[in-house]
């Protein structure tokens, strides 16, 4: 990625200052997928990035990690495995549960969706803490799968998301960062 | 569509019987992003539909309507806008609430995702009722938007969504159809 390319990303990702709670800059990547020519040059980058490592699989988790994890997953040519909220997925799940800020989530995977034939690559729009994609890893592993690899279009790196999957054995990779937040 | 494509769409899409209650067969498109070759098919399929008519922006629903509607606006070199829950969507909002079997739901979208210039393409994954299409497409009309068309992996036929979509003035289109549920 150049700097020509990253500035295109940056602009086409707005800031909503304030939200959710006052204080908080919110970086908003549903302005760069209005942006036709910022969502191809993010999809371009992230093949770049990934194309021809092996992967077999692509775990997306609800909901904005599809709008990134789904286009990354036919740009490769590989399938698309969703990671949902309880209740969403009609085949057998197993759910696991993660730590928010006041109280705790629960995602869920379908039992048969992967094997331990499967190299998975995890995708999200913005890694912050972590949180999510722990409880995306231990899941993707429960069903015997490898799993070494986290994309991200934008992170946080002063939220401790990077050296949480570090500790995971989980490489996250950003195409944006920003820090100081 | 020729009828090995459509044969190879229909293998794909998995049938969970007595989900989410007894006596409905559930059709399952996660089980369709598993596979890069139908994925890949069905993005095809669509674009070779939707191509060279003008749109401007493709409307998706959270969630499914994600994993289809971004995929697709990549494909036809146009953004995407989408259309979520309460809560979720950090700029200025309208609302529009619909009905559900037992109770309402609400969706929103962000007031200057659309202009009066945008002919626009709804997709979601499957068509049963047709209520959240409707209020997508009220509020993309309350845009100042032209919405004409909407494009479905799956339709229900036998529910009612073509005649409701029909009665406002939008044309449906889906590549698979299961009658009799």
């Amino acid at each position: 990625m150049n700097n020509t390319q990253q500035q295109q990303l940056i602009d086409a990702i707005h800031t909503v200052p304030d939200y959710p709670v006052k204080g908080i800059m919110f970086r908003d990547v549903t302005s760069l997928l209005e942006n036709a020519q910022a969502f191809a040059l993010t999809i371009e980058l992230l093949t770049q990035t990934y194309q021809n490592k092996g992967f077999t699989k692509i775990v997306g988790t609800e909901a904005r990690g599809f709008l990134f994890g789904a286009p990354l997953a036919l740009a490769l040519n590989i399938g698309f495995v969703p990671v949902r909220k309880p209740g969403k997925l009609p085949r057998a799940t197993y759910a696991q549960a993660y730590q928010l800020e006041y109280g705790e989530d629960v995602l869920e995977i379908h039992q048969n969706a992967l094997t331990s034939d499967d190299k998975v690559l995890i995708i999200d729009d913005l890694l912050a803490t972590g949180g999510t994609i722990e409880a995306t890893t231990k899941l993707i592993r429960r069903l015997g799968a490898q799993v070494q690899d986290a994309g991200f279009v934008i992170s946080l790196p002063d939220l401790g998301g990077e050296q949480r999957l570090t500790k995971l054995n989980i490489t996250p990779y950003s195409l944006i960062q920003y820090q100081g937040e």
